[in-house]
């Protein structure tokens, strides 16, 4: 396996039978109140995410649905990969093109700033320390988990609970299939870079898709009545799953639409406050179908074009999921 | 505008706002029995299509539903462009790598033969004269109604009447109309070269699938109980459409699928001898993600990864189509 290995070039993480083999995570001292652990505090660290990112957009969920807003900053990267270094992310977004607190147009900035000879790709989702001005912690897959149990002294009044006691080991399972099979599936299918790496995992994500449909026709959510954290991670890929893996990934036996129970349940989270409004679809479409990192080739053969479809109006339309449960709330509460 | 002038280079077809537009046929000359016309003779001619190709299609599915075969010989190119020259098709699929009729390897071959000076692009459907070894006629938009018409004589018995003379202005009418907006508006939406004139293609396109819906919706086929010749041509638009020009081209607001009557529509058709037994799923996919004409650079960027999708199976599917007609028969006999 060639490990990724710089922070300009292209992805580098291809096994060589063609398989996308995502890199692992550098900073991964975990929040917590025991020695060694990052300290958990109001206003210290800024959330740095890219709308267009699936395994930003789940902490970002998380962080609305706690009531962490006020507490945690975010910073939003644009959703184009800067022309000249692919891997990277650049807050051009922002006034002036720089990020208003930590005052860095690139993100392999701060990367570089915590340690000069980090050589991975530089990603979201990362918690910065505002205070000591370094990355402290881009480890995606436990992030949204130390949102809902470390944080949990600034989670808002009645805060829901996504992560309760009694399930996690369940949630942990679910989640871990969840993120081989189908967040990290996607990008098998759309980085592999043989035939037959793309269809082992095209495979695999839809036998996986299919799995999750019958298990969403009787239960409301993917742990029953109430939204889990598993919940999370599954929308964030569902919910750019026919903009963008569909086309842009070749993730095209179906869309999600054609799925009743996944469709109805992307609906049921998409209008529940904390999904449907940290969606951005524009920012989706087109870092998937325009950015250089992904499409650079495509993109001179298409002239930048973005496709106007697909239409996305019945997102908001009615689902009644509720009628599979017999809670009235879809939270879990204390 | 600039006019395609090349027989071995890129597509050139692009006026200055970016909108694609496709060159005008050389061979016209019609098939009949006055002088100048082409003479009509079983065996004299070959028919030289290309699987994939949308408007070699309607020939060859007229051709099979008039009984022709055994009156018109058919070549078959291959469906990928040869590596070195993108607008030519090559016959590569045939033993010993040559028509076996023309001996040709290149489409191009027996263009520049009938006339060295010939500078477009070398299209299918073309009737070669096989005594002559010259190309005869590249109409594309007229082919289909010269074998329902000039070639009369040599209908099988109790051949279908696609083209009968009381609807005949109304089918023109109608034909152009799908050409303008469908034929050619999938290749609009694919080949512009600014996002102005690609949505306005898009527009244009779905609109007009949304009228065709709605004519569709009391009456089994355009022109009411029977297939037409204008079924006939907007078939080889749909039945590409989900598997090829929704990403390909980007014409993604729905897929046929999403329209009840049209998917309806495509299935009854699909199902009728002549129509389905003339769709290669294979060919339509390789040529359109994997051709260098279409998709050079994204053929880089994804190492030539065919997706593996969509899941065409529901066009075998019921339709019932057959209850919004009281004929029996689909087809106006004699």
């Amino acid at each position: 396996m060639s490990k990724s290995e710089n922070t300009s070039g292209t992805v580098t993480e291809i096994s060589s039978d063609g398989s996308f083999k995502r890199q692992k995570n550098r900073f991964i001292t975990p929040f917590g109140t025991s020695e060694g652990e990052l300290p958990v505090e109001a206003g210290r660290y800024r959330l740095l995410w890219s709308a267009v990112c699936p395994w930003a957009h789940r902490s970002v969920i998380v962080r609305r649905v706690l009531g962490l807003e006020e507490v945690i900053s975010l910073g939003t990267a644009s959703p184009m990969r800067p022309k000249l270094a692919h891997v990277d992310w650049e807050f051009s977004l922002d006034e002036n093109g720089v990020d208003p607190v930590l005052g860095i147009l690139y993100l392999s900035e701060i990367y570089k700033k915590t340690d000069p000879d980090y050589t991975g790709r530089p990603t979201v989702p990362v918690f910065v320390d505002v205070k000591e001005q370094k990355v402290v912690n881009n480890d995606y897959f436990k992030l949204t988990n130390y949102l809902e149990t470390s944080w949990a002294p600034f989670h808002k009044e009645n805060a829901p609970n996504l992560y309760p006691e009694h399930l996690r080991e369940e949630i942990d399972a679910l989640n871990d299939v969840i993120f081989h099979e189908v967040n990290n599936g996607v990008y098998k299918c759309g980085f592999a870079q043989s035939q037959e790496a793309y269809e082992e995992s095209y495979d695999v994500l839809f036998a996986r898709l299919d799995v999750l449909e019958q298990r969403l026709a009787k239960q409301r959510f993917l742990f029953g009545d109430y939204i889990t954290d598993s919940d999370v991670r599954l929308y964030a890929t569902l919910v750019r799953f026919d903009c963008a893996y569909y086309s842009a990934f070749k993730c095209n036996r179906n869309r999600i639409v054609d799925f009743p129970n996944l469709w109805g349940y992307l609906r049921d989270l998409y209008q529940t406050p904390g999904f449907g409004d940290t969606t951005d679809f524009d920012a989706i479409k087109r870092h998937y179908h325009l950015s250089n990192h992904i499409a650079s080739d495509d993109q001179k053969g298409h002239k930048g074009i973005l496709p106007k479809g697909p239409d996305l109006s019945g997102l908001y339309s009615e689902h009644n999921r509720h009628e599979l449960s017999r809670k009235e709330e879809k939270f879990l509460r204390g």
